[in-house]
């Protein structure tokens, strides 16, 4: 029986179930609609009903789907103040646990405090899409809460309840190519969030060629919806520059022929899963199968952005790099630099330093690195391993990170070292190619070049 | 990609995770092996290594396999006590909510005193298999419960968890048949409980001629094992005795031709998943798609057994069923009163308005009905519509029940209102032919006919 | 284990053989390569190895795909003169049958006088892809007989062989939707024949809403490869127009509310399996299925062109429409004749009458009906329902059939009596309304009309 | 769309096109019911109704499955006689060959003279399940041509017509494991020729342990119906007597141990296929598939009876072993032979150099191996490794081959050149342990060792 049956047996159920609701207590045009889907919320909790407890949460789920953008957050305003813990439970399980303090009193608290809004999630969950439209409903609440921090009391409960049913022991990899499903496909154009795919043309040149590999994380209730994705193209060596991996008419290799594996672009696509982490999982995985898929594969490596590097330039006040900071600043008043070979090779000697610093020794206060994909593969284990000048000349890549890319390298030998230095003491992996591109060490390096004083 | 191929990939992970591990901490042949899981328990709670935690997880599990019925206890009973919510932060969390009692607060409780057990079994989960590794722990757990039901603390988180992972959101329908894989179609044999299926011949005989159905439900993470199964005989009408149905040479009918759809056993697989509850809605399913595929049935009834019945009957005082009880008590000394039509059907006298009574008007303590299977078609919503007598001749049957056997009638327009009249006022919904059996309607009925008083 | 896979293994099987292969005789820069390949086919029916054969097989389809346009004829002589009948086995057959005349030497001359080809052709099969590269290899077959009548030798071993394997008890019919693999899709995109289709967005409308259906016959050894297919919309009455139904905007209805199933576009795919029909079986099977899923459907229509109405037009010296035609021809030199209501009002007085006459009167020499379309549907039993002044206003509709759309009806119950008369009497089936339209019909019904003579 | 669905619809259209026929022509209790059968048979190679000629094809198919044993000759009978060439169309097409003789004129005799059961095969395989059907008639045939040798020009179409559909580039390899259907797994123990399956456990032993494993073809219109299995057990060495791979308690291997793969079993499932070979392409594709799954496998062996050696040892009056077969014929009087040490040790002696010699050197009038099993190895380039003595005590083991049983090796460098010189020259492919058995070599070998005349 495949899914698209089952849906409609849960749909049938739920409509059936409808017909027993009395729905004449919610009116669909009430004055207040998002008060009146707070209380049939409140119904679903108390209902015992099977078929009609089906039926009212598909109810609840399309009334929410057809709230205007001003509804929206006086529903979550409801189910922030009205479906938390009941505190009557939470004040008896507190004196219990106060009177004994043993293991299950403790416990105790824990169960007697849970947010109603979890049990209410839960039972929406059992409806016909209802795990979709509470990853959905996520994302709206993600938009309320910039108006209204408050309602991050929702948020830890969806983030919680997501985050369960996400484990990682239920997602399953599939490999996307030509043969996918259309309706999968679509779903490539739209999230791609790294370099943008044009159209259906640009999106069969990244998963149908030989050398090329797309794979992703679905959830078995979300079937037509990739979880993350990562896009990979199987290369002679490992590559420095985006432009010619997504070129229209490129040099094919045969599969077999390719020595390296090069993720150039990994997106996530539910915004209501943000949080809710995968990424690290896809990449070992995928490094995994195509190991056993092309054992002659060598090395693992990404072509990666460095989203954060201009808006660090331009506000860094480090002493450090003071003086690089302010020519590279200087250098890109110009904003044609890129173009002109002159101007392009003074900042290089200006970007790149600053690139690996950036990277290497730049830290926000908290202690972290500042690049959100750095942060990504080095918390996986990853070593910086190139900075690649001109990696990207498209607007993008020269306005966020004057066009520098980086190559991460995954060498499985090393990535639970790797990780557990970065995760324990922040020390970031590097070869010591990039090493060398740090200011002092360039400075070093070059040292003995200097005229000599005096002379 | 398949599953299969997935669980490779999974474990390829897990492997080479383990070189990294440092297993010399927990050597195998420890002294105290279930100490040193515990041990192991620990380190993967507070380990943040991804490849290294999902090959500890792994090793766990391995490891739980192979210990002994001795160690068992002592493992969970390590768990019990060493894996409770951070008295800490329990602290803390309940005094910031002393001290400003809001919403934020009473939930911060919730998630600062969430035992660490659950937090471990996610982290267990992710393993390959740790699902089917986790609802075996849980059945193994029970087995411990019975000698120390302190443990019932590690069993409230399991139970949560668990039916939060098998919310029917994601549960699977699917047909079973002669078509279906041998390692799902061997659990059938092995889990069946009501009526037993002997050998290959006796399961083909109830999945594969067109009058017989059969479905179940699945998680995805649960490949090959069903969760719970309904076995259906398509009938021109509805049947009074299993022996029929289950003999080997019997009258098939086309599936076209049926106007009965009779639910003659439904069986739960998986004991680690008891009180996780998903029977009601796989009857309710498979209603829906019998409906949808064979438009022509016009019931669905159940042929069930009243398995409480003897045990109630034998030590039963209600003054209301004194006599009866006692006579049929008496004729149920001979072993063999079945056999004969005299004393069977001086028997039935007795028997039939014990039925009658038990399933109507007799309760425990609490309240609720006695049988447990009429207490779950009951609370589906179905209503008592037969009372069959010699309706199960087999050693079990009449050991049980004395040879009864039940109709549930599921009527669609009908169930919701049973159910809630049921649920809320503990109401049986039965039809008038039961009713006329209660022992004082026969009374009532048969009035007329007694002896005037004084004659 | 996947198709894919299957492949992969079969050219790993033909690979290896292709090192045992003494390609040194055959080598590939040779002056005629297409003799030399016609001398590999040689030693393919010769030889006896089996991994050799294989790859021999693979071989000669990778050769031939290479050959330029200029050596295909080359090829295909070589094909014709030297793979055709053994002389002396049908000479020695031939004799034998003269000599007894009994049904086993009459038998007898056919398997010895099988042009060798047909063996080629089953063994060139074996390889992996081989079904595919004979399909293909016919069609261009096809190109060079333009050329070379000749050739038709060669194509009547094709299209015998071809005629058996696609025997439609090997054919599967699959409905393609939006879930389906974008190698199909495309395949559509590519394909259709009737009204094109312009984009992925397009194609889209066509197949993905509740209202629209697309089924194709497929057969298991081109596996992305469909047969033919047929788009279908389902309306609340019998369209009259294409427009509407392929607009970009335009009001959907749910499935069940529809009355209608409208096929709107029919095409083959697979130029090699031309006069290999499937068409009539398609159509056939098409409706039983909407009829099981859509029990609410009344009636089945096509929308169909009729390509061949203007080319009759222009041409035809028919006396029992010289007037009309002649008049019809007068008002079609304008070229915007469409355009303007008054010359499109008096169009239309002398295109409907044609157009039923076309249909329904006028026959070519041989005596078959002269639309290719109308053979088609009225070949399968349907009957002419209705004839749509400006069915169809694109350049190709006004340019073939001025405008004129055609409703062809699949009434199950009359079907077969249809097929049989019009196969044996030539007896078009068709509506009073369609007859009406007829020449001397509406002369004879708009007689009153006319003014009295003398008037 | 899946297959079950797709015969559903087939046989709806058949069932429609049904009510259409005029049946009564052919009344089913007819007196002769195989003539009207070969009547309906006429009917529908005439018959132009699409919807009744599927009718027609399935009311055929049906009326035959009911045919008695009498009756079925007599239908046979009736489509040897009257379903041959058309005389008239011979005669025309020999005359027009006879005048011109060219190659068209030839090729236009093969089609002129094509059997009209071809056509009648070819219209009855349309009808829904009409594949199986004539694979089932043909192995009724065989039955009838035991009788009757006449009818063996029906088979000559048969096989014809079965061996193009069945074309190696039509079937798809599967392997077979315990999630495999119970429909299609039962059917192996059906089949399985050669090692008898005795129940559900002994199939389950064989196809379910990690070295262990089964291969089959399958041909997409047979869903349900494997053509051919292979059974295959990975070793450490290869084995030499099958008991021990089918013990019920034995040690088992992990896969990736194992370094040889025994194929100890393969048994054809359709009789009514039978000279329809894929014997050979089944073992090369499962060598080329187990080297892709594991390749640490170094050897691929077979371990095979020898079912002709005592027949031909009982019969043999071959000069050079005639004191050796008499030896071992006084031998094998005692029928407890093998289970004394002594007696079997003589019988050694003698059946050791016979068998070596009944493989190498015996042949038949003809010229060719004897012993089915080795021209079926050998002709497909395998090499005669190994003689094991005492490989098969079972009953039949003794009884067929005293025993012996025999390893092939499938050398993928040498199976090229090994099946070329068996197949031109004859020659058998041996290791020099076995050809060192020979009598004559044998004979050398021991000579010094023999007492000395007179002694």
């Amino acid at each position: 029986m495949d899914s698209a049956f089952f849906s409609d047996l849960m749909a049938s159920i739920a409509e059936r179930g409808r017909s027993v609701l009395k729905l004449t207590a919610w009116p669909r045009d009430a004055a207040n609609r998002a008060d009146s889907l707070a209380d049939m919320c409140a119904a679903l909790l108390t209902g015992r009903g099977e078929a009609s407890g089906l039926a009212l949460a598909s109810e609840i789920l399309a009334r929410y789907r057809a709230l205007s953008d001003a509804d929206r957050p006086v529903f979550f305003r409801a189910i922030a103040d009205g479906f938390g813990p009941d505190p009557k439970h939470v004040q008896d399980a507190v004196a219990r646990w106060a009177a004994s303090a043993d293991e299950d009193a403790a416990s105790g608290i824990h169960y007697a405090s849970e947010p109603r809004r979890q049990e209410l999630f839960r039972r929406l969950n059992r409806a016909p899409g209802g795990t979709a439209a509470l990853v959905a409903m996520r994302a709206d609440l993600f938009e309320c809460m910039r108006e209204d921090r408050s309602l991050a009391v929702v948020d830890r409960d969806f983030h919680h309840l997501l985050g369960s049913w996400f484990n990682r022991g239920f997602l399953v990899l599939r490999r996307i190519d030509w043969s996918s499903p259309a309706a999968i496909l679509e779903k490539l154009i739209r999230y791609e969030a790294v370099h943008e795919i044009r159209d259906w043309d640009d999106l069969r040149r990244r998963i149908d060629p030989a050398d090329r590999r797309c794979y992703a994380f679905f959830h078995p209730a979300l079937v037509d919806e990739p979880l993350i994705f990562v896009e990979v193209a199987l290369t002679a060596a490992p590559p420095d520059a985006i432009a010619p991996l997504l070129a229209e008419r490129r040099a094919h290799i045969a599969a077999d022929k390719a020595r390296v594996a090069a993720f150039y672009s990994i997106s996530n696509c539910q915004q209501g899963l943000s949080s809710v982490s995968f990424g690290n999982f896809l990449i070992k995985q995928v490094v995994e199968e195509i190991r056993r898929d092309l054992p002659r594969i060598e090395s693992f490596v990404t072509l990666s952005p460095m989203p954060g590097f201009r808006a660090w330039l331009e506000t860094t006040d480090d002493p450090a790099v003071e003086a690089l900071a302010a020519e590279a600043r200087r250098l890109a008043q110009d904003e044609s630099w890129a173009a002109h070979p002159e101007s392009a090779a003074r900042a290089r000697k200006a970007l790149e330093p600053l690139a690996a610093y950036y990277l290497l020794k730049a830290r926000r206060p908290d202690g972290r690195v500042i690049d959100s994909v750095a942060r990504f593969h080095l918390g996986n284990g990853a070593r910086l391993e190139r900075i690649n000048w001109m990696g990207d000349l498209s607007v993008k890549g020269l306005f966020e990170s004057y066009g520098v890319m980086v190559n991460y390298l995954y060498d499985l030998a090393e990535i639970e070292r790797n990780h557990e230095a970065f995760a324990n003491q922040g020390a970031v992996a590097a070869s010591s190619a990039v090493k060398k591109l740090l200011p002092s060490a360039r400075a070093r390096a070059s040292a003995p070049a200097l005229p000599a004083p005096g002379a």
